[in-house]
């Protein structure tokens, strides 16, 4: 980058800013919680940002709140379209819901019925398509071309990134001065925001990207932030943390290889155990995805990773979302005798 | 009861509000939660008192804290002793510990190891006895002829039901006027606590009472408040909500008897859905026992056992605790793949 000239990111403070005065009227602002015995556990004080508590249950409702406000008229009458089976599907048909605009949600037809079921309760449109990335955006693709909507990309979008962003203003109020932000990592939506509202905030600050590596070892931010490159050849992880395992976009990507600090790849016990500490210490649900954070704050990998010179005492972690299919896992039945 | 005579009750407001500033350096004060979901489904809104996030996970801590922190200088120097292998024993411990006092706990050799470990994590002293409420005694009245530690009772006592009472002092300042307060009941505890606050605050308020009935329909709280005498031949409910197998003593049964409005028996199968309302749509964890309250609130005989002329708009349900052990119902388990 020349000396003077800025490169354009697709997101700034200001943009953060206006998305969060969008949002206002429709989203929660999340609690901060504490949690003494994990503090102990991690040797410094965590201050947790409880995103399970935002409407839709995701953090994914601030984006996706944001992309429906900043429509024009004109785009509001024809509503908005994704591909997704997760917190981004559920958020955008909320979004769109109490915008009382049409949300048309292209969704693999392999999808739990209990999510399609979800969707559908916040009056999103289900599209069902073949169970292929190829399938889910030639879906979207048609969807958009028969009724004029919106393509809101789960992360890919500016008015995604700049909505997420929102979090970052209410945790630097809530919190005050940090050292580090520990974000859960995908498609770089929430990461991106966030790293670019924190930084122009507390300059001094880090933001350290949380992945999982998965039993396959497919850590693609950390390669990509070896390399400097986007690297999009990598498989996609097999992890339970099963909302991160998106690739980073066009827009997105920029702003993590230039805006964060640090990435830590955690395997899936360490999810399982950070997910253990946050229900039975903090007494919150969190989805495996959104426990990743803690499982990089108190991976062994940190203090070699941020190496001798960085001194971690006050850091927030996001606790990015908390929508977990308990039944799937027998956690219900485990309660009453077999029939 | 002949005019102008009043009964003596074990607790008073005042005895509560005392209860309050003595328990307000070591006790959390709790937050109140909403949930639309949850509202829709009642009829009513519902403000939750999350008393899973008190220290300790349960209420429980409120009332063993008022009674440590009531003690003279001189039982202060023997310390206390009860046997529990649940909450009371946990928040015993706890309260004990913070006062920095001893804190005998009697075990039943059948508890499982993990709660023996959380009691010793708070500095209790566990003293193993066998598996049975006679031996249970033995243990405790043991313990006071060796060390002339107080005993101090789960609920039948009258600092531990104040201390309990506290929650309704905070309850009523955080949501304002209510017509009903739904209480899981076991021992009594509590439910006086709240009932003797709750009513010298706001005379119209309802205490709704909340029981399983368990397996073998062993509702005995509701029995013995059709009949007006405590019923105590009734076999211990079979029931997942473990801290509600207790029994009413003769310093709470007054209290229950004339201070309380209805009692709900709930069914397994409620108490389970009650929980996954919690789960999916709070998101924040909660024990059986601590369910119990929502379940009553949801119950199909809510409405026939108030009668016509009881319409509830905004009440509160006492979340009471949060201590799940995951690991026994397979949960972590169950996100790792087969060893």
């Amino acid at each position: 980058m020349a000396p003077g000239r800025e490169q354009a990111y697709a997101v700034s403070l200001e943009d953060v800013q206006a998305a969060a005065a969008r949002i206002a009227p429709f989203a929660h602002r999340t609690p901060v919680m504490t949690c003494s015995a994990i503090d102990k556990a991690a040797g410094f004080s965590i201050f947790f940002k409880c995103e399970q508590f935002q409407k839709g249950g995701a953090f994914k409702f601030r984006g996706a709140c944001n992309a429906v406000q900043a429509l024009s008229e004109e785009q509001r009458r024809c509503g908005v379209v994704t591909h997704s089976s997760g917190n981004h599907a559920l958020s955008l048909a909320l979004a769109a819901q109490l915008a009382d605009i049409p949300a048309y949600i292209v969704v693999p037809s392999n999808t739990p019925q209990v999510k399609q079921d979800a969707v559908a309760g916040y009056a999103g449109l289900v599209e069902l398509c073949e169970p292929s990335m190829d399938a889910r955006e030639a879906g979207a693709a048609a969807v958009q071309a028969r009724t004029g909507a919106t393509f809101v990309s789960p992360y890919n979008n500016a008015a995604v990134m700049a909505g997420q962003g929102t979090l970052a203003l209410e945790l630097l109020e809530q919190a005050g001065e940090l050292d580090a932000i520990f974000v859960p990592i995908s498609g770089g939506g929430l990461s991106s925001g966030i790293a670019t509202a924190a930084k122009a905030l507390q300059p001094g600050i880090k933001i350290i990207l949380a992945e999982p590596r998965g039993w396959n070892d497919a850590a693609d931010v950390a390669a990509s932030k070896a390399e400097g490159r986007l690297r999009m050849d990598l498989p996609k992880p097999a992890t339970i943390a099963d909302g991160l395992q998106g690739r980073m976009g066009d827009l997105t990507w920029p702003v993590i290889r230039d805006r964060t600090d640090a990435v830590i790849a955690v395997t899936e016990t360490e999810i399982v155990a950070a997910m253990q500490l946050i229900y039975e210490r903090m007494k919150v649900v969190v989805e495996p995805s959104g426990a990743v954070g803690l499982a990089a704050a108190l991976s062994p990998r940190l203090a070699p990773t941020l190496g001798p010179d960085v001194r971690l005492r006050r850091v927030a972690v996001v606790l990015s979302g908390g929508n977990v299919d308990f039944g799937a896992r027998g956690f219900w039945r485990a309660w009453l005798p077999p029939e």
